[in-house]
């Protein structure tokens, strides 16, 4: 019964069908969704997740930290499957599409396969990763973290929500411990669709992002100590003022950035002591937000934010000190992933660059344990985690037909030998 | 009895005295004093100074606000008095020299005659003024200011402390109404003696200020609008980032000021929103104090920062507003009264120099209403309002040395009709 895979095609009403019925899940007035990991309307959009993969043939299986996994069997058992995947929660205010179109993508593609009676080379997997936003229980993507064993399962039980509810506890609340061990379901690569989350698609006039890889990330903390005194009386070049020192280092993280292809920096937040109008700051704090693919570049501009932050304090009379408080390394995806969406992409005819995922992702963790890349298609505006969140009826279509033919061309290239098998 | 005015020498340590047992009234285990306005440590230090003044034969007149005027008789009764005066109220942990050491200093001139049984041509008064701090009852500096008619008696009763308790309720729950209408008491002249509350005079290593006048003062909110995104997935280039417009607005004031010879501007306050570590400033707030003797001076700040603002939103793509919201013209003090202080500086040999004062004083609102002059001794490290705050023994018996000859010049300028008559 099989067809070449060229002929599939997706069907964009049935998908945005689905995004709309799920988005009543938790939805809000405003048009977003509110459906926080492990709630009850978390459990709802499971249930009703289960039950339309089971309506494929597919099985559905969850492991200790529900994450879940629905497998359509291919021609080799004994392959490890070719996964679709993201995740079904929402930030608290969040929109329809942030993960979810992941996974109903996911779905749709399940369901092009089945209506067309197609049978793969490796099996088929969709996954629903448990609290990728993070927004309920710290930190985020905890359960394609367990997954790709950055945490263990003890810690993600041990997190807390805002009202001391245990991650344990919820999971057992709405029934979704599974008994599959945390890390034992064999992924032999996966495939994620994801909005931008960023304006860069849109303002080029793209379809498809072929998401080379995450971008390293690094924290900072900036402290300045200055001096405290009066507004009034003490004259300009006798202040110790730490409010001037710490703009400095604003617009020096902006120029580092500016002048660092690739590089995003950001000072999100900022706050001088005592924080009178008529005192002079005594001492200030912000914090950065520094981001590229590559870690040398990362150095680099550490080094040089770092250098600027001694010559600032020296000018302004000040002390300065900047502390690393977070390192997360870039995340390249796998060439052979990648390849297969290019391919997709290409064969379908969709305007198509390459971009780098600026937030994380499951899939930048699964990258650590399985073959790994991500596509992206546009969102308005670049706007996320807001309920105004949007992303067009037919963006929506072409990410997942682009994931279909992805999935499709890597599971040939194995079916052809041309792919090593995945570990 | 009269002797000439030149051998009267203040003495240094009974006025040490008075300053360190009148910081037992309130006093602070660090040191300072808490002596909030209309407390009941108020009223102790209240009644201890008309008891006093009483001893030195002077009667004391409390008016409606409850500012005290003790007054010694001089030759001719029909002359308004040559009055001194500050303030014995601190700031919630105020030191034990700013205002207390204009009150204290005026009391030790007044022992000094008294002791003399010296005769000035025109009485001489001595003035505790109620609520300088105004960190108790906003604004500061109000009972200078309803004497001064800039307020009115039923403004100042209106007043709330942090716990609801009115202005009217606390003056008479101390028993200090006084039944003179506000106003109405005779002012020919005032000299205060004050704290720098800056560090000039400690850094050149002057003794005496000689207090030409107060800056004026200007205070303006500033709001910055960009557009808040998420810091991972958008590019430098395509952020409207509301933060580096603030920051370099803050070095566009420091900038401003630095350049304008005499003039002081801060930042003291600043806010981003939504003020998260991994999301782009939408939104900026900070406020500006801006310091200068002249008017012309401040209007040439103000529109160097206007430009500077409408330069730095053009090259951030963001929108940003200068609002004004205060404005305290600049106050020159009397030259009579400040020829007085030079006179009396210089005969006895101390190194002064000619300053501003950065910082408001009862003295500012009397100079609407009577020749003023200021003098300054100075604080160690220009720090005030704070327990730390300290005036040496030497340079707090110099002051008072100053002050007493000061007025005895300027009654003498009087007798001799060098000086016309004040009104």
């Amino acid at each position: 019964m099989t067809k070449p895979a060229n002929n599939l095609s997706i069907d964009a009403k049935r998908l945005w069908n689905d995004l709309m019925e799920t988005a009543r899940i938790g939805g809000t007035a405003r048009g977003g969704i509110r459906r926080l990991t492990l709630s009850e309307e978390d459990r709802r959009v499971r249930d009703w997740f289960k039950a339309e993969c089971e309506k494929l043939g597919c099985t559905v299986q969850v492991d200790e930290v529900g994450n879940m996994f629905a497998t359509r069997p291919g021609r080799d058992g004994t392959l490890p499957p070719i996964a679709m995947g993201s995740h079904l929660d929402t930030q608290p205010t969040g929109g329809k599409f942030d993960g979810v179109l992941g996974v109903l993508a996911g779905l749709e593609c399940l369901r092009t396969l089945h209506a067309a009676d197609y049978e793969t080379h490796a099996p088929i997997m969709l996954v629903n990763w448990t609290n990728e936003e993070g927004s309920r229980f710290a930190p985020a993507m905890l359960g394609s973290g367990v997954h790709a064993g950055v945490f263990d399962r003890a810690y993600a039980d041990s997190r807390l929500d805002s009202e001391g509810t245990s991650f344990a506890h919820a999971i057992e609340a709405i029934s979704y411990r599974g008994d599959v061990p945390a890390g034992a379901t064999r992924i032999g690569a996966m495939f994620e669709l994801h909005i931008e989350q960023g304006p860069i698609l849109e303002a080029e006039g793209d379809t498809i992002g072929v998401v080379t890889g995450v971008q390293g990330m690094r924290w900072y903390d900036v402290e300045i100590g200055g001096r405290e005194s009066h507004a009034g009386s003490t004259p300009m070049a006798m202040r110790r003022d730490a409010l001037p020192a710490a703009a400095a280092l604003v617009l020096a993280v902006q120029g580092a950035a500016r002048a660092c292809p690739g590089a995003v920096a950001t000072v999100g937040t900022i706050a001088v002591h005592p924080g009178s109008r008529n005192v002079i700051p005594g001492a200030a704090s912000l914090s950065v937000d520094l981001r590229h693919p590559d870690a040398g570049a990362l150095d680099g501009i550490e080094a040089a934010i770092e250098q600027a932050l001694a010559a600032i304090c020296t000018e302004q009379g000040v002390s300065g000190t900047l502390r690393r408080i977070w390192d997360s390394p870039p995340v390249p995806f796998d060439p052979r992933c990648l390849a297969s969406v290019r391919h997709a992409a290409g064969s379908l005819g969709y305007r198509m660059r390459e971009i780098t995922s600026g937030a994380g992702h499951d899939a930048a963790y699964i990258a650590r344990v399985a073959p790994t890349a991500m596509i992206f298609v546009p969102c308005a505006g670049g706007l996320s985690h807001n309920e105004a969140e949007e992303a067009s009826f037919g963006d929506c279509g072409a990410g997942a037909q682009v994931l279909l033919r992805a999935v499709l061309d890597y599971d040939r290239r194995l079916a052809e030998g041309r792919q090593e098998e995945s570990p």
